[in-house]
Protein backbone atom coordinates (compact mmCIF):
# COMPACT_ATOMS: atom_id res chain seq x y z
CA UNK A 1 0.00 0.00 0.00
CA UNK A 2 1.36 3.36 -1.07
CA UNK A 3 0.45 6.23 0.52
CA UNK A 4 -0.38 9.92 -0.56
CA UNK A 5 1.05 13.06 1.49
CA UNK A 6 -0.89 16.11 1.54
CA UNK A 7 1.50 19.30 2.83
CA UNK A 8 0.13 22.61 3.45
CA UNK A 9 2.40 24.89 2.10
CA UNK A 10 1.28 27.75 4.28
CA UNK A 11 0.56 31.29 3.28
CA UNK A 12 3.73 32.34 1.47
CA UNK A 13 6.97 30.65 0.73
CA UNK A 14 9.10 27.74 1.25
CA UNK A 15 9.96 28.72 4.28
CA UNK A 16 5.96 28.64 5.73
CA UNK A 17 6.76 24.66 5.15
CA UNK A 18 6.75 23.41 8.61
CA UNK A 19 9.58 21.21 10.43
CA UNK A 20 7.32 17.90 9.98
CA UNK A 21 6.57 18.63 6.22
CA UNK A 22 10.68 19.41 5.52
CA UNK A 23 11.12 15.96 7.08
CA UNK A 24 8.52 13.87 5.69
CA UNK A 25 9.36 15.20 2.15
CA UNK A 26 12.63 14.60 1.91
CA UNK A 27 11.59 10.53 2.40
CA UNK A 28 9.04 11.11 -0.32
CA UNK A 29 9.99 9.84 -3.49
CA UNK A 30 7.87 11.60 -5.73
CA UNK A 31 6.44 15.34 -5.44
CA UNK A 32 3.62 17.42 -7.03
CA UNK A 33 2.50 20.61 -6.58
CA UNK A 34 -0.28 22.79 -7.59
CA UNK A 35 -0.70 26.40 -7.88
CA UNK A 36 -4.34 27.21 -9.26
CA UNK A 37 -6.11 27.45 -6.09
CA UNK A 38 -4.08 29.70 -4.68
CA UNK A 39 -0.40 31.10 -5.94
CA UNK A 40 3.52 30.30 -4.30
CA UNK A 41 5.50 33.55 -3.25
CA UNK A 42 7.67 34.62 -6.17
CA UNK A 43 11.19 31.61 -6.26
CA UNK A 44 9.65 29.83 -3.55
CA UNK A 45 8.83 26.43 -5.52
CA UNK A 46 12.00 26.68 -6.93
CA UNK A 47 13.96 27.20 -3.68
CA UNK A 48 12.11 23.81 -2.14
CA UNK A 49 13.15 21.93 -5.14
CA UNK A 50 16.84 22.62 -4.50
CA UNK A 51 16.70 22.40 -1.15
CA UNK A 52 15.22 18.66 -1.60
CA UNK A 53 17.44 17.77 -4.26
CA UNK A 54 15.06 16.90 -6.42
CA UNK A 55 12.11 17.88 -8.86
CA UNK A 56 8.53 19.23 -7.51
CA UNK A 57 6.23 18.58 -10.76
CA UNK A 58 3.39 21.26 -11.33
CA UNK A 59 0.35 19.95 -11.61
CA UNK A 60 -2.82 21.83 -13.66
CA UNK A 61 -5.99 21.57 -12.17
CA UNK A 62 -7.38 18.88 -14.32
CA UNK A 63 -4.36 16.91 -13.99
CA UNK A 64 -5.22 17.22 -10.02
CA UNK A 65 -8.80 16.67 -10.56
CA UNK A 66 -9.03 14.08 -13.06
CA UNK A 67 -6.00 12.06 -10.59
CA UNK A 68 -4.47 10.04 -13.03
CA UNK A 69 -0.52 11.41 -13.02
CA UNK A 70 -0.95 11.11 -8.93
CA UNK A 71 -2.05 7.65 -8.95
CA UNK A 72 0.37 6.29 -11.37
CA UNK A 73 2.31 7.50 -9.04
CA UNK A 74 1.42 5.69 -6.19
CA UNK A 75 1.23 2.66 -8.41
CA UNK A 76 5.00 2.98 -8.79
CA UNK A 77 6.62 4.50 -5.49
CA UNK A 78 5.39 3.97 -2.02
CA UNK A 79 5.61 7.59 -0.60
CA UNK A 80 4.54 10.39 -2.94
CA UNK A 81 3.46 13.84 -1.97
CA UNK A 82 1.46 16.91 -3.31
CA UNK A 83 1.78 20.53 -2.04
CA UNK A 84 -0.75 23.06 -1.91
CA UNK A 85 -0.69 26.39 -0.85
CA UNK A 86 -2.44 27.40 2.89
CA UNK A 87 -4.07 24.36 4.37
CA UNK A 88 -4.61 21.15 2.06
CA UNK A 89 -8.27 20.29 2.48
CA UNK A 90 -9.41 24.19 2.37
CA UNK A 91 -10.25 23.12 -1.12
CA UNK A 92 -13.26 20.70 -1.63
CA UNK A 93 -11.00 19.55 -5.02
CA UNK A 94 -8.47 17.80 -2.86
CA UNK A 95 -10.88 15.96 -1.00
CA UNK A 96 -11.99 14.53 -4.60
CA UNK A 97 -8.37 13.57 -4.84
CA UNK A 98 -8.22 11.79 -1.59
CA UNK A 99 -11.72 9.81 -2.13
CA UNK A 100 -9.86 8.39 -5.53
CA UNK A 101 -6.28 7.82 -3.47
CA UNK A 102 -8.88 5.43 -0.82
CA UNK A 103 -10.88 3.96 -3.88
CA UNK A 104 -7.39 2.61 -5.07
CA UNK A 105 -6.53 1.41 -1.98
CA UNK A 106 -4.06 3.67 -1.01
CA UNK A 107 -3.84 5.64 2.10
CA UNK A 108 -3.35 9.08 2.76
CA UNK A 109 -2.02 11.70 5.30
CA UNK A 110 -2.26 15.25 5.41
CA UNK A 111 0.01 17.93 7.29
CA UNK A 112 -1.57 20.86 8.30
CA UNK A 113 -0.97 24.47 7.88
CA UNK A 114 -1.71 28.06 8.08
CA UNK A 115 -4.79 29.14 5.75
CA UNK A 116 -5.77 32.30 4.78
CA UNK A 117 -9.34 31.41 6.32
CA UNK A 118 -7.83 32.04 9.90
CA UNK A 119 -5.02 34.45 8.91
CA UNK A 120 -7.31 37.08 8.01
CA UNK A 121 -9.11 37.64 11.14
CA UNK A 122 -6.31 36.92 12.81
CA UNK A 123 -4.31 40.13 11.10
CA UNK A 124 -7.65 42.25 11.61
CA UNK A 125 -7.89 41.15 15.06
CA UNK A 126 -11.70 40.13 14.81
CA UNK A 127 -12.88 37.41 16.70
CA UNK A 128 -12.79 34.32 15.15
CA UNK A 129 -16.19 33.02 16.68
CA UNK A 130 -17.72 35.94 15.52
CA UNK A 131 -17.21 34.93 11.76
CA UNK A 132 -20.34 33.66 9.60
CA UNK A 133 -19.79 31.53 6.47
CA UNK A 134 -16.63 32.17 4.17
CA UNK A 135 -18.02 34.03 0.94
CA UNK A 136 -16.02 34.12 -2.77
CA UNK A 137 -16.49 37.04 -4.87
CA UNK A 138 -16.02 35.99 -7.98
CA UNK A 139 -14.47 38.21 -11.24
CA UNK A 140 -17.56 40.37 -13.08
CA UNK A 141 -17.07 38.62 -16.65
CA UNK A 142 -19.66 39.49 -19.17
CA UNK A 143 -22.63 37.73 -18.76
CA UNK A 144 -22.12 36.45 -15.40
CA UNK A 145 -22.27 39.04 -12.32
CA UNK A 146 -23.86 36.98 -9.70
CA UNK A 147 -25.15 38.55 -6.53
CA UNK A 148 -25.87 36.02 -4.31
CA UNK A 149 -22.31 36.67 -2.41
CA UNK A 150 -24.38 39.81 -1.09
CA UNK A 151 -27.43 37.93 -0.12
CA UNK A 152 -25.12 35.44 1.76
CA UNK A 153 -23.17 38.53 3.37
CA UNK A 154 -25.98 40.26 4.31
CA UNK A 155 -27.37 36.63 5.74
CA UNK A 156 -24.25 36.84 8.31
CA UNK A 157 -24.25 40.59 9.37
CA UNK A 158 -28.10 40.18 9.91
CA UNK A 159 -27.23 37.27 12.03
CA UNK A 160 -24.77 39.81 13.48
CA UNK A 161 -21.68 38.55 11.82
CA UNK A 162 -18.57 39.09 10.08
CA UNK A 163 -17.53 37.81 6.69
CA UNK A 164 -14.51 36.66 5.32
CA UNK A 165 -15.03 37.51 1.47
CA UNK A 166 -12.45 35.61 -0.70
CA UNK A 167 -11.50 36.73 -3.83
CA UNK A 168 -11.36 35.06 -7.09
CA UNK A 169 -8.32 34.53 -8.96
CA UNK A 170 -6.65 32.63 -11.90
CA UNK A 171 -2.70 32.19 -11.09
CA UNK A 172 -2.04 30.54 -13.97
CA UNK A 173 -3.41 33.15 -16.25
CA UNK A 174 -2.31 36.18 -13.79
CA UNK A 175 -5.31 37.39 -12.68
CA UNK A 176 -6.59 38.35 -9.50
CA UNK A 177 -9.47 39.90 -8.17
CA UNK A 178 -7.99 42.66 -6.31
CA UNK A 179 -9.54 45.00 -3.04
CA UNK A 180 -10.24 47.63 -4.57
CA UNK A 181 -12.35 46.43 -7.43
CA UNK A 182 -13.99 44.04 -5.17
CA UNK A 183 -15.73 46.86 -3.40
CA UNK A 184 -16.46 48.13 -6.00
CA UNK A 185 -18.71 45.08 -6.74
CA UNK A 186 -20.21 45.02 -3.59
CA UNK A 187 -21.13 48.43 -3.96
CA UNK A 188 -22.63 47.41 -7.23
CA UNK A 189 -24.00 44.87 -5.86
CA UNK A 190 -25.89 47.14 -3.31
CA UNK A 191 -27.68 49.29 -5.87
CA UNK A 192 -29.16 46.47 -7.32
CA UNK A 193 -30.18 44.48 -3.92
CA UNK A 194 -30.54 47.79 -2.16
CA UNK A 195 -30.72 45.77 1.02
CA UNK A 196 -28.84 48.64 2.93
CA UNK A 197 -25.49 46.78 3.01
CA UNK A 198 -22.88 48.67 1.06
CA UNK A 199 -23.98 51.98 1.83
CA UNK A 200 -21.43 54.95 1.28
CA UNK A 201 -19.92 55.18 5.14
CA UNK A 202 -19.88 51.14 5.94
CA UNK A 203 -16.48 50.42 7.27
CA UNK A 204 -14.74 47.51 5.25
CA UNK A 205 -11.51 45.90 5.74
CA UNK A 206 -8.74 45.12 3.10
CA UNK A 207 -6.40 42.27 4.07
CA UNK A 208 -3.80 42.15 1.73
CA UNK A 209 -0.67 39.25 1.27
CA UNK A 210 -1.90 38.00 4.29
CA UNK A 211 1.65 35.66 5.75
CA UNK A 212 3.73 37.47 3.43
CA UNK A 213 6.84 40.17 4.55
CA UNK A 214 4.30 42.99 3.46
CA UNK A 215 1.05 42.01 5.16
CA UNK A 216 -1.00 44.63 5.56
CA UNK A 217 -4.85 45.94 6.86
CA UNK A 218 -6.68 48.52 5.64
CA UNK A 219 -9.78 50.09 7.74
CA UNK A 220 -12.35 52.29 6.12
CA UNK A 221 -15.28 53.24 4.83
CA UNK A 222 -16.36 51.58 1.62
CA UNK A 223 -16.21 55.17 -0.16
CA UNK A 224 -12.63 55.42 1.01
CA UNK A 225 -11.22 51.96 0.02
CA UNK A 226 -12.99 51.28 -2.94
CA UNK A 227 -10.89 51.83 -6.08
CA UNK A 228 -8.10 52.11 -4.19
CA UNK A 229 -4.78 50.27 -5.00
CA UNK A 230 -3.15 47.81 -2.11
CA UNK A 231 -0.03 47.02 -3.80
CA UNK A 232 -0.10 43.68 -5.17
CA UNK A 233 -2.06 40.56 -4.77
CA UNK A 234 -3.27 38.45 -3.08
CA UNK A 235 -6.08 40.20 -1.17
CA UNK A 236 -9.16 39.39 0.77
CA UNK A 237 -11.74 41.48 2.31
CA UNK A 238 -13.61 41.50 6.00
CA UNK A 239 -17.14 42.52 6.44
CA UNK A 240 -17.26 43.37 9.86
CA UNK A 241 -20.75 42.64 11.48
CA UNK A 242 -22.93 45.55 12.88
CA UNK A 243 -21.31 45.40 16.53
CA UNK A 244 -17.88 44.74 17.41
CA UNK A 245 -16.31 43.81 20.94
CA UNK A 246 -14.56 46.09 22.23
CA UNK A 247 -11.17 44.78 21.38
CA UNK A 248 -11.68 44.11 17.91
CA UNK A 249 -12.86 47.69 17.48
CA UNK A 250 -9.76 49.22 18.75
CA UNK A 251 -8.14 46.47 16.69
CA UNK A 252 -10.06 48.10 13.71
CA UNK A 253 -8.88 51.81 15.02
CA UNK A 254 -5.61 50.91 15.13
CA UNK A 255 -5.74 49.04 11.47
CA UNK A 256 -6.78 52.37 10.18
CA UNK A 257 -4.55 53.56 6.89
CA UNK A 258 -4.24 56.64 8.70
CA UNK A 259 -2.75 55.31 11.80
CA UNK A 260 -0.21 52.34 10.02
CA UNK A 261 -0.91 48.79 9.02
CA UNK A 262 -0.88 46.34 11.80
CA UNK A 263 1.91 44.27 10.56
CA UNK A 264 5.04 46.31 11.50
CA UNK A 265 7.45 44.21 9.85
CA UNK A 266 8.19 42.40 7.08
CA UNK A 267 7.77 38.37 7.71
CA UNK A 268 10.91 36.97 6.83
CA UNK B 1 11.51 49.89 19.33
CA UNK B 2 10.88 46.23 20.69
CA UNK B 3 9.02 43.65 18.39
CA UNK B 4 6.77 41.32 20.04
CA UNK B 5 6.71 37.68 17.78
CA UNK B 6 3.61 35.99 18.06
CA UNK B 7 4.58 32.52 16.84
CA UNK B 8 2.01 29.78 15.78
CA UNK B 9 2.93 26.40 16.83
CA UNK B 10 0.22 24.53 15.01
CA UNK B 11 -1.09 21.07 16.51
CA UNK B 12 1.01 18.91 17.76
CA UNK B 13 4.34 19.39 18.71
CA UNK B 14 7.73 21.45 18.03
CA UNK B 15 8.17 19.80 14.44
CA UNK B 16 4.73 21.62 13.69
CA UNK B 17 6.46 25.06 14.00
CA UNK B 18 7.21 26.40 10.69
CA UNK B 19 11.21 26.64 9.17
CA UNK B 20 10.58 30.65 9.46
CA UNK B 21 9.26 30.22 13.13
CA UNK B 22 12.46 27.91 13.87
CA UNK B 23 14.74 30.96 12.47
CA UNK B 24 13.25 33.73 13.59
CA UNK B 25 12.91 31.70 17.21
CA UNK B 26 16.51 31.47 17.12
CA UNK B 27 17.08 35.26 16.68
CA UNK B 28 14.71 36.13 19.79
CA UNK B 29 16.07 37.14 23.37
CA UNK B 30 13.62 36.09 25.16
CA UNK B 31 10.93 33.67 24.49
CA UNK B 32 7.50 32.84 26.21
CA UNK B 33 5.04 30.09 25.68
CA UNK B 34 1.10 30.11 26.96
CA UNK B 35 -0.61 26.33 27.61
CA UNK B 36 -3.87 27.76 28.50
CA UNK B 37 -5.80 28.37 25.28
CA UNK B 38 -4.75 24.49 24.26
CA UNK B 39 -1.85 21.80 24.72
CA UNK B 40 1.02 21.00 23.50
CA UNK B 41 2.36 17.55 22.54
CA UNK B 42 4.08 15.59 25.22
CA UNK B 43 7.78 17.15 25.74
CA UNK B 44 7.33 19.26 22.81
CA UNK B 45 8.04 22.33 24.95
CA UNK B 46 11.08 20.69 26.30
CA UNK B 47 12.31 19.73 22.97
CA UNK B 48 11.98 23.51 21.60
CA UNK B 49 13.84 24.73 23.89
CA UNK B 50 16.70 22.07 23.79
CA UNK B 51 16.49 22.89 19.97
CA UNK B 52 16.95 26.70 20.52
CA UNK B 53 19.32 26.03 23.24
CA UNK B 54 17.58 28.78 25.77
CA UNK B 55 14.58 28.67 27.86
CA UNK B 56 11.10 29.22 27.11
CA UNK B 57 9.23 30.17 29.95
CA UNK B 58 5.59 28.96 30.55
CA UNK B 59 3.06 31.93 31.61
CA UNK B 60 -0.22 31.31 33.21
CA UNK B 61 -3.08 32.79 31.98
CA UNK B 62 -3.41 35.54 33.87
CA UNK B 63 0.50 36.66 32.87
CA UNK B 64 -0.08 37.01 29.31
CA UNK B 65 -3.37 38.66 30.26
CA UNK B 66 -2.71 41.42 32.61
CA UNK B 67 0.70 41.46 30.06
CA UNK B 68 3.13 43.32 32.86
CA UNK B 69 5.74 40.61 32.00
CA UNK B 70 5.99 40.23 28.55
CA UNK B 71 5.66 44.15 28.38
CA UNK B 72 9.05 44.22 30.74
CA UNK B 73 10.68 42.18 28.70
CA UNK B 74 9.80 44.33 25.49
CA UNK B 75 11.49 47.01 27.47
CA UNK B 76 14.75 45.87 27.88
CA UNK B 77 14.79 43.42 24.69
CA UNK B 78 14.38 44.18 21.13
CA UNK B 79 12.91 41.29 20.29
CA UNK B 80 10.93 39.20 22.42
CA UNK B 81 8.69 35.75 21.07
CA UNK B 82 5.12 34.46 22.28
CA UNK B 83 4.81 31.17 21.43
CA UNK B 84 0.52 29.95 21.44
CA UNK B 85 -0.62 26.92 20.05
CA UNK B 86 -2.65 26.95 16.70
CA UNK B 87 -2.87 30.24 15.18
CA UNK B 88 -1.86 32.79 17.96
CA UNK B 89 -4.85 35.45 17.32
CA UNK B 90 -7.47 32.93 17.05
CA UNK B 91 -7.71 33.32 21.30
CA UNK B 92 -8.62 37.23 21.74
CA UNK B 93 -7.18 37.20 24.79
CA UNK B 94 -3.62 37.52 22.50
CA UNK B 95 -5.03 40.39 20.11
CA UNK B 96 -5.56 42.07 23.86
CA UNK B 97 -1.91 41.94 24.23
CA UNK B 98 -0.70 43.21 20.97
CA UNK B 99 -2.85 46.06 21.73
CA UNK B 100 -1.25 46.48 24.73
CA UNK B 101 2.06 46.28 22.39
CA UNK B 102 1.26 49.04 20.25
CA UNK B 103 0.38 51.09 23.42
CA UNK B 104 3.79 50.92 25.05
CA UNK B 105 5.38 52.14 21.20
CA UNK B 106 6.10 48.55 20.22
CA UNK B 107 5.96 46.53 17.69
CA UNK B 108 4.38 43.06 16.77
CA UNK B 109 4.35 40.76 14.09
CA UNK B 110 2.49 37.12 13.29
CA UNK B 111 3.90 33.56 12.39
CA UNK B 112 0.50 31.94 11.08
CA UNK B 113 -0.07 28.40 11.77
CA UNK B 114 -2.43 25.61 11.23
CA UNK B 115 -5.12 25.84 13.82
CA UNK B 116 -8.31 23.36 14.67
CA UNK B 117 -10.93 25.89 13.22
CA UNK B 118 -9.04 24.16 9.55
CA UNK B 119 -7.91 21.00 10.32
CA UNK B 120 -11.14 19.43 11.64
CA UNK B 121 -13.04 20.27 8.63
CA UNK B 122 -10.15 19.22 6.67
CA UNK B 123 -9.82 15.86 8.04
CA UNK B 124 -13.85 15.19 7.98
CA UNK B 125 -13.71 16.01 4.18
CA UNK B 126 -16.54 18.62 4.31
CA UNK B 127 -16.44 21.99 2.44
CA UNK B 128 -14.77 25.21 4.73
CA UNK B 129 -17.15 27.63 2.74
CA UNK B 130 -20.35 25.36 4.02
CA UNK B 131 -19.77 26.05 7.91
CA UNK B 132 -21.31 28.67 9.87
CA UNK B 133 -19.87 30.45 12.80
CA UNK B 134 -18.14 28.45 15.04
CA UNK B 135 -19.49 27.12 18.57
CA UNK B 136 -17.54 25.93 21.92
CA UNK B 137 -19.07 24.30 24.47
CA UNK B 138 -18.47 24.45 27.74
CA UNK B 139 -17.81 22.09 30.62
CA UNK B 140 -21.09 21.21 32.64
CA UNK B 141 -21.07 22.85 36.56
CA UNK B 142 -23.19 23.30 38.96
CA UNK B 143 -25.12 26.03 38.33
CA UNK B 144 -23.83 26.45 34.64
CA UNK B 145 -25.43 24.70 31.97
CA UNK B 146 -26.35 27.21 29.39
CA UNK B 147 -27.92 25.83 25.91
CA UNK B 148 -27.05 28.65 23.95
CA UNK B 149 -24.64 26.83 21.83
CA UNK B 150 -27.81 24.41 21.28
CA UNK B 151 -29.39 27.46 19.64
CA UNK B 152 -26.60 28.67 17.57
CA UNK B 153 -26.19 24.94 16.05
CA UNK B 154 -29.42 24.92 15.14
CA UNK B 155 -29.13 28.52 13.23
CA UNK B 156 -26.85 27.24 11.21
CA UNK B 157 -28.53 23.64 10.30
CA UNK B 158 -31.58 25.83 9.62
CA UNK B 159 -29.09 27.99 6.96
CA UNK B 160 -28.21 24.51 5.50
CA UNK B 161 -24.46 25.03 7.62
CA UNK B 162 -22.21 22.54 8.95
CA UNK B 163 -21.06 23.56 12.89
CA UNK B 164 -17.55 23.53 14.55
CA UNK B 165 -18.24 22.57 17.97
CA UNK B 166 -14.78 23.54 19.94
CA UNK B 167 -15.22 21.88 23.47
CA UNK B 168 -13.82 23.30 26.50
CA UNK B 169 -10.59 22.62 28.17
CA UNK B 170 -8.31 23.85 31.04
CA UNK B 171 -5.05 22.49 30.32
CA UNK B 172 -3.92 23.39 33.72
CA UNK B 173 -5.71 21.24 35.64
CA UNK B 174 -5.87 18.45 32.94
CA UNK B 175 -9.69 18.71 32.27
CA UNK B 176 -10.57 18.17 28.66
CA UNK B 177 -14.50 17.92 27.95
CA UNK B 178 -14.12 14.93 25.47
CA UNK B 179 -16.34 14.02 22.44
CA UNK B 180 -18.61 11.38 24.22
CA UNK B 181 -19.84 13.47 27.14
CA UNK B 182 -19.73 16.45 24.75
CA UNK B 183 -22.34 14.79 23.00
CA UNK B 184 -24.15 13.94 25.69
CA UNK B 185 -24.59 16.93 26.74
CA UNK B 186 -26.28 17.82 23.12
CA UNK B 187 -28.46 15.00 23.99
CA UNK B 188 -29.09 16.57 26.98
CA UNK B 189 -30.16 19.73 25.56
CA UNK B 190 -32.24 18.58 22.87
CA UNK B 191 -34.59 17.17 25.89
CA UNK B 192 -34.37 20.53 27.00
CA UNK B 193 -34.85 22.44 24.02
CA UNK B 194 -36.85 19.99 21.78
CA UNK B 195 -35.60 21.30 18.62
CA UNK B 196 -35.50 18.40 16.80
CA UNK B 197 -31.92 19.11 16.00
CA UNK B 198 -30.02 15.68 18.34
CA UNK B 199 -32.18 13.41 17.89
CA UNK B 200 -31.04 9.45 18.44
CA UNK B 201 -30.28 9.41 14.45
CA UNK B 202 -28.86 12.46 13.80
CA UNK B 203 -24.92 12.11 12.60
CA UNK B 204 -22.35 14.20 14.28
CA UNK B 205 -18.77 13.58 13.62
CA UNK B 206 -16.01 13.33 16.48
CA UNK B 207 -12.65 14.61 15.39
CA UNK B 208 -10.15 13.19 18.25
CA UNK B 209 -6.15 14.93 18.37
CA UNK B 210 -6.37 16.57 14.68
CA UNK B 211 -2.91 16.94 13.72
CA UNK B 212 -1.14 14.73 15.78
CA UNK B 213 0.45 11.37 15.02
CA UNK B 214 -3.02 9.59 16.40
CA UNK B 215 -5.60 11.72 14.51
CA UNK B 216 -9.10 10.21 13.73
CA UNK B 217 -12.60 10.87 12.60
CA UNK B 218 -15.63 8.96 13.86
CA UNK B 219 -19.19 9.49 11.94
CA UNK B 220 -21.87 7.81 13.07
CA UNK B 221 -25.60 8.42 15.10
CA UNK B 222 -25.61 9.90 17.81
CA UNK B 223 -26.79 7.64 19.78
CA UNK B 224 -23.57 5.21 18.18
CA UNK B 225 -21.48 8.07 19.26
CA UNK B 226 -22.39 9.21 22.47
CA UNK B 227 -20.53 8.47 25.97
CA UNK B 228 -18.21 6.51 23.55
CA UNK B 229 -14.66 7.07 24.49
CA UNK B 230 -12.37 8.18 21.25
CA UNK B 231 -9.07 8.03 23.29
CA UNK B 232 -7.00 10.91 24.72
CA UNK B 233 -7.77 14.98 23.96
CA UNK B 234 -8.04 17.09 22.48
CA UNK B 235 -11.05 16.49 20.43
CA UNK B 236 -14.57 18.46 18.84
CA UNK B 237 -17.35 17.55 17.23
CA UNK B 238 -19.00 18.89 13.43
CA UNK B 239 -22.72 18.94 13.24
CA UNK B 240 -22.74 18.34 9.36
CA UNK B 241 -25.82 20.74 8.34
CA UNK B 242 -28.98 18.81 6.43
CA UNK B 243 -27.36 18.37 3.15
CA UNK B 244 -24.35 17.44 1.90
CA UNK B 245 -22.43 18.09 -1.40
CA UNK B 246 -21.63 14.14 -2.91
CA UNK B 247 -17.61 14.44 -2.16
CA UNK B 248 -17.98 15.65 1.30
CA UNK B 249 -20.92 12.73 1.68
CA UNK B 250 -18.64 10.20 0.51
CA UNK B 251 -15.71 11.52 2.83
CA UNK B 252 -18.08 11.08 6.03
CA UNK B 253 -19.20 7.59 4.51
CA UNK B 254 -15.19 6.72 4.71
CA UNK B 255 -14.63 7.75 7.84
CA UNK B 256 -17.79 5.67 9.47
CA UNK B 257 -16.00 3.68 12.60
CA UNK B 258 -16.54 0.36 10.84
CA UNK B 259 -14.87 1.21 7.53
CA UNK B 260 -11.57 2.93 9.82
CA UNK B 261 -10.45 6.56 10.51
CA UNK B 262 -9.59 8.64 7.64
CA UNK B 263 -5.52 9.13 8.60
CA UNK B 264 -4.30 5.80 8.07
CA UNK B 265 -0.54 6.80 9.66
CA UNK B 266 1.16 8.63 12.27
CA UNK B 267 1.60 12.21 11.19
CA UNK B 268 5.47 12.48 12.17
Amino acid sequence: MSELLFVGLGLFDEKDLTVRALEELSRCEVLFAEEYTSRWGEGALRRLSERLGRPVELLEREQVEEGGKVLSALEGHSRVALLVVGEPFAATTHVSLRLSVEEKGHAWRVLHNASILTAAASLAGLSHYRFGRTVSLPRPVPGFRPTSPYDLILANWRAELHTLVLLDLDPKAGVFLLGGEALQRLAEMEREKKGGLFVPERRVVVVARAGSPTASVHVGRLTELEGKDFGPPLHCLIVPGPSLHFVEEEALRRSAPTQGTAPQGPVG
